[in-house]
């Protein structure tokens, strides 16, 4: 079957470095659907009664010479271990299709736009389909979930020198940065105190490095 | 992007008509996984840790002289008020794919089947992606779904005449059938006292009238 994008995916975030590994993990970092050709602003009418949605989108930024396998290594597991790629959200699956939940923050449209909060996509992903989330059929309590039990927990102390923090963010996406930063955006099998990584965000390069459980930003260019 | 089937799926509703609205309706329904080419035992390994699963899958039924529409009229709604297609999960939507939660039974991981429960989908259909089910980012719960802000009631009381059920179907199945039928497969906009329905079953045709809130059926051929 071919599938088109119907949306294309806007958010500070243009890397998959420092993009949350599944949705609603950074429940504040806003997001923006932008609807493309074909789209009518009928289409939306009545959205405005959820407060959530389901994205279907496409892992565009997958490394090209990564072919689906039949076992990856979640970044949950340590990076180490191997699991079957069904029992995984993995991005490399026999067809890359992402499946998110977001909370919807406004709506408008005549633009064809949808502020949404807690994406784990990246800024240009393609959407396919988004559909609004029912809770009597989409949500279920107390069941076992693998692997993935729990959200993880935020692991680091995010140390941003005053300096830094004016240089064109206002506190609410200093706060944001902080959340992401804290989740620790480093490959899981990465300890090394000395390595200097670098995050795009909103345009900029923020540099860290990691020691121990604190990450301090070094500078934000 | 084109997307391949990755497994089919099977179940003892092979029409459209009667196979539940959205998935969990019917909880106790059995339906079959079976995965197709390029399947590798190891790709289940872990999911036996999940209670739940997702399922993207195609709208292969849809009628093919129905293009995808701005508004749709759910059946939810009566079927005579229309809404912004992507507020509702109709099947005339710009990509036709579908999403469901269900339940998993039970994991055949070298034959390549998973037998699951509640499912909304006719036999035959092909699936693009299953999912583990992950509570903490998936579920949500005292939040709006809109129109369809609870399960639909069971709506009609069922009657199947004693000399009719033993017709092939041991008790779990006229159970099930039951369940099915009390959820009034007709279009929502039918009420027609002497009109007589047919509703494929396990291979059978099972035909039943409806007047006021009572479903009988007639036979089971």
């Amino acid at each position: 079957m071919e599938i088109k994008p119907i949306a294309w995916f806007r958010s500070p975030l243009s890397d998959k470095f420092g993009t949350p590994r599944q949705a609603g993990i950074v429940s504040g970092l806003k997001g923006w659907i932008e609807f493309c050709d074909g789209y009518e602003t009928a289409m939306l009418d009545g959205l405005e009664g959820f407060d959530y949605l389901w994205i279907i989108w496409g892992f565009s930024l997958n490394r090209t010479d990564v072919a689906s396998a039949s076992k990856v290594r979640p970044p949950r597991l340590g990076g180490n271990e191997r699991i079957g790629v069904y029992a995984t959200r993995s991005p490399y699956r026999p067809n890359p299709l992402g499946l998110s939940s977001v909370r919807i923050s406004s709506i408008n449209a005549s633009e064809g736009t949808i502020e949404v909060l807690g994406a784990d996509l990246v800024d240009g992903t393609p959407i396919y389909d988004i559909k609004p989330y029912v809770e009597y059929c989409d949500a279920h309590t107390g069941i076992r979930s693998g692997f993935a039990s729990c959200a993880p927990d935020s692991k680091l102390t995010v140390s941003i020198p005053d300096k830094l923090i004016t240089q064109g963010f206002d506190s609410d996406e200093i706060s944001i940065l902080k959340e992401i930063l804290s989740q620790d955006p480093r490959p899981a099998y990465h300890d090394d105190p000395q390595r200097v990584y670098g995050m795009a965000y909103k345009g900029k390069n923020v540099r860290f490095k990691v020691e121990t459980d604190v990450l301090t930003v070094l500078s934000i260019d």
